[in-house]
């Protein structure tokens, strides 16, 4: 920089909407004699604490006018920003500038603004601050003589600061907080843009014009997909739900890219169930899912499923993680990642002696999924649509067959659709007694999938015979039920909707089998 | 809105860093006896060509200062922008604050600014504009009374809007102009926060702190994934390749969520090619895929791996569309998509006649892939990648067998590598000729991978006999080479790298295969 070293800090301007922990900062920075310029609610605040403030209007001698809208927009507060130490000197003195130093500032969200109940746009509009960001944005630029604040957690870093540079900070921890500063106003305006580009007067639709997204770092990772890639795991500012995201880590190794996209399908496919259930993930899909009256049980049965790939898997649970389930795996299997909302300190106290198994805790959550967006990366642009928060309980099954299912199969028809909705399409699931036979994943035809939920529930020795399967989409020919009778499995849950629904409904009817639709599609790719 | 009716635009204030188009449309404003404020080059370049403009110094009566820091930073022009119309006129009239009713402002993209080789940090912030967003912002949030404009496309639907309206626009066009400046000045702070937090100091981090990300949307979908869901497509502002964002529609149905991203797949795989080649991708995978001397010969080989899971697919091709092709295909299958570089008029007119498929054309490639990232969503949090650009060529293949691969098995272990980097984990591809002879896809271990590359090859009549095999991964065991080597696979490309590599490479000595290592893994869920 050019500009000459930062001189202790005298003047600051405070203006926040949040205003935690500003009392004993404004306290501290008045106790080291700093001058402070405040406005409204802020500057009452202080006042009525006993603090000596100069409202803003006093000190640019330009009147209150206009509710407030234009009070900061004025030279003597931005010359005081943004003047150059050592070059605008004499300018400054010149036309009565004096320097602000520092600007603790920070924006009311506007997304917690429209998502008042009944808030109109005209409200919203109305509620955009002007003058706030300008002066954020000043003093982020002009990071090279002053500090910008926009997050009460940054107060003691400044006073610390303060006090160990007779009042100056440190250029690194200036250069932090511009950064930051303009993230504030990223994500501000960011939020603005996403509202009113979503509108037509007071007519939204769901997706705006422009799309702004901001994510915070949570962990750099060793690399992507693939060791060629580089790569990094972002976090929603506020994760509105339990999951990978706002996991806490126990113990292990450091996650990486591949861990972490596991771990959120196998945790998301684990909390479809009620009971208690364990879904253990492979290469993106479910390899194995039971659910049983113990968590233990439940790990037993989804092992069973294709213990070959569960080799090196992520285990999910949906209840606190017990000991001994903790220790049959540990006998058994060796595990890259395990998650469930918490870990009993038996359980950890077992995995303690395996410190490379990452152990993560990720809190309970309330069976209400928190609706939001998904996106899928193309070359040059993105795909977004709602997640798919899709729900089947019983009352929305329509058997289409003669036979209606037996309450075993219609628990075991649910079972197999919730499973189905998290393996890769087209997506066949072989399930029964609350586990998964057979899983056919990820086929460019139904039918192959089919083929390899067969194969599989063969390979390990568990007879399909009693079982039932669900499908990701509807069977577009006989030709899947037809072979499905043949491997053993009594009923079928899938969504219906083809052309051809009478000729797969006679063909169920020809083998007794039960057959329910959901009128609902899973696609997952 | 409480504020009066609009008046007839006034009083403009220009200042623009992209000049495009300003000089007719300042021009016509003037023209129209509207007063026009400036500030230094756009100033300059308008007096020069025999405007009247008013220096914003000289409107302000505050003297230029701090190199034109704070110029705009006034009460005079923001009470000119911000004052409400009916409510404020009369403190307005007594501060001899005129009203600023069009603002034209924009702001040199930061991106640019930092993408000049050698731009320093200092540089960089420099750059950065405090003045011009603060007018782009007060300006949209009184979009009430005032115009805001930020892309010199919109003149002439303001000069437009003016003629009809007396001077004064309609509501709805200052509404979308004052939306789309909010989503300049997010897209401004984004470009400057993935900057700043990706850096301490000089040194720069790959991944910045705060992501800031900016779509705009290209289309609004009938759904997502499944019909429940809702979706949109998203473009970058800038495609920085030829790629599905940036295709131009020639005719067909409304684009879906899964044509859109199947597309993608197709196109990035067949642009690993360099002779003719023809992709058809289903459900997210390549179901068959081939290079032949011309295009019509790639397709029928491409078709051939799995007629089955071709039909209702997307096809992509790397050469002009060309009339046989177009024929070729239409007489065989119902096909979603087609997309090539190019549509030649025979194919379009032969296309024609089936008005429902989807034709898109999006322009030729160079064959460098341009650097970019890769997002994969997680609930609550966005894991982002380098895309992987990793490509193989002969020289990088080491051959880890005593028998080194023919020429034609050199040529055939390259061209099922570029296919198994399209298809997910687990990969295998087995090829011979320019021709998938058989696709294992997305399965959780990599043996059934294979099984089903070996199964579905058997199904089409395609002898493997004389084949090669592609991994996307290393084999964990040597029971792979010896599967593929009972299949009659001759030669093998895989990354190496297992622990049991040695194992592996004996099996393939063992049965006088040729295996080449690539040293780099596609996996790709």
């Amino acid at each position: 920089m050019t500009q000459a070293d930062p001189r202790p800090i005298t003047r600051a301007l405070i203006s926040v909407s949040d205003k935690t922990g500003l009392l004993p900062f404004a306290q501290a920075l008045a106790g080291r004699g700093v001058e402070i310029l405040s406005t409204g609610g802020t500057a009452r605040m202080l006042s009525e604490a006993g603090l000596e403030v100069t409202e803003v209007s006093a000190h640019t001698g330009f009147p209150e006018m206009m509710a407030g809208r234009v009070k900061t927009l004025h030279p003597k507060i931005h010359g005081g920003i943004l003047g150059r130490r050592g070059t605008d000197d004499a300018a400054m003195e010149t036309h009565d500038i004096p320097p602000i130093d520092l600007v603790v500032v920070n924006l009311y969200p506007f997304q917690a603004t429209v998502a008042r109940p009944g808030c109109t746009l005209e409200e919203a509009i109305e509620n955009i601050d002007i003058g706030g960001p300008a002066m954020v944005r000043a003093a982020a630029k002009n990071h090279a003589a002053v500090t910008v604040v926009v997050d009460p957690a940054d107060y003691d870093r400044v006073l610390e600061g303060m006090q160990a540079g007779d009042g100056a900070l440190e250029p690194a921890l200036r250069f932090e907080l511009a950064a930051k500063a303009f993230a504030h106003t990223a994500r501000y305006d960011g939020a603005i843009a996403n509202y009113l580009t979503a509108r037509q007067g007071e007519e939204a639709t769901a997706f705006p014009q422009t799309l702004s997204l901001q994510f915070d770092k949570a962990l750099d990772l060793r690399y992507g997909e693939n060791p060629h890639q580089q790569a990094a795991f972002y976090r929603e500012a506020r994760p509105a739900e339990a999951g990978v995201a706002s996991a806490r880590t126990i113990q292990g190794k450091a996650l990486s890219f591949n861990n972490i996209a596991d771990t959120d399908a196998a945790l998301e496919c684990v909390k479809q169930f009620v009971e208690p259930a364990c879904v253990i993930v492979k290469h993106a899909n479910p390899c194995g899912v039971a659910v049983a009256p113990d968590l233990a049980s439940a790990y037993d049965k989804a092992f069973q499923t294709d213990p070959t790939s569960a080799f090196g898997g992520i285990i999910a649970f949906n209840r606190p993680l017990d000991g001994p389930t903790a220790r049959a795996i540990l006998a058994r299997q060796f595990v890259e990642v395990i998650i469930a909302p918490r870990v009993e300190p038996e359980a950890a106290r077992a995995l303690a002696e395996k410190p490379n198994v990452r152990l993560l805790e990720c809190g309970e959550w309330d069976g209400e999924a928190v609706p939001g967006w998904d996106y899928k990366r193309v070359n040059g642009g993105l795909l977004v649509q709602d997640r798919d928060l899709g729900r089947i309980t019983e009352a929305d099954l329509k058997c289409v067959t003669r036979r209606t299912p037996t309450p075993q199969e219609e628990a075991d028809l649910l079972f197999a659709w919730r499973v189905a909705k998290f393996v890769k399409s087209n997506a066949i699931v072989y399930a029964r007694g609350g586990q998964t036979i057979g899983v056919g994943a990820g086929q460019m035809s139904r039918v192959y999938s089919a083929r390899i939920a067969g194969i599989k529930a063969a390979d390990e020795n568990l007879p399909v015979a009693g079982s039932v399967m669900a499908s990701d989409a509807f069977f577009p020919f006989r030709d899947g039920i037809d072979a499905a009778n043949d491997a053993g499995i009594t009923a079928v849950i899938q969504p219906g909707g083809s052309m051809r629904d009478e000729e797969v409904i006679a063909a169920a009817d020809e083998h007794d089998m039960a057959m329910v639709f959901t009128g609902m599609r899973h696609f997952r790719h």
